[in-house]
């Protein structure tokens, strides 16, 4: 009974270790399907990783809400100038269908002269498994200067 | 068989309705004991109410890790002149012993001039059960302009 206890045990460790492997493998990708989007200025594909209910928090703007409004924002990311977006997850948390992500991002942003300035900063995303994949649900980001 | 069912699953659901509840409750009560230690200029008091490994996200500022950072971080806003905190929870969904509050904010902060202007914003919280309580574990905001 106590090897069988004990078997159980270990086989529910490696179910979530693969569970939350599998979580961090999928939202890997569509993080890179998030900045091929954006890098070739594709905001409804952009929209298309977000739940049909995902808020994001952009700052200095109100928060969005749904993917028609996620694909307007990003929209005018994209038309003013906005370039070279890449994004570093430092850590993902998965709780069963939730997903919490911790990263840094950098982008180019145009000064007043049309010269492209490098902006770093950090963001929280939380995902939510959606059918077979992960989607962004809440997307919130800041600057570090 | 099947009222037994039934009725397991209706216990299921009452639970989970309680535990939100019990979530929601006393999150409500940490932002209020969050505004009251702020309000009163009590960084310590603050950086309590954080988990020891929390991490904050500040706008215009490197993210801050551990409560003796989260609390130097606040005590610099304290005593920067920023006044009137005040936390509107928008919505809370709690996953198992992690919940996540998204909401708006408002402080002010002193201009130039030392005149106080008030700024509004929004902010996501990742909360998580430790003990009987919960504490936030992730906290980042941004101004609306």
């Amino acid at each position: 009974m106590k090897k069988f206890v004990l078997a159980f045990a270990f086989s529910l460790v490696l179910a979530a270790s693969a569970q939350a492997q599998s979580a961090k493998t999928a939202i890997d990708q569509a993080n890179r399907n998030w900045i091929t989007a954006f890098n070739k200025g594709d905001a409804a594909g952009i929209a298309q990783l977000y739940t049909e209910q995902a808020t994001i928090f952009p700052p200095g703007a109100p928060m969005a809400k749904g993917r028609a409004a996620i694909q307007k924002f990003w929209q005018g990311a994209i038309e003013g100038g906005i370039k070279n977006a890449a994004l570093q997850t430092l850590n993902i948390e998965q709780h069963g269908r939730l997903a919490r992500e911790i990263g840094r991002f950098s982008l180019e942003v145009p000064d007043a002269d049309k010269k492209l300035v490098r902006i770093e900063g950090k963001y929280v995303v939380i995902w939510k498994k959606v059918g077979p994949g992960w989607m962004l649900d809440i997307d919130i980001w800041n600057a570090d200067k």
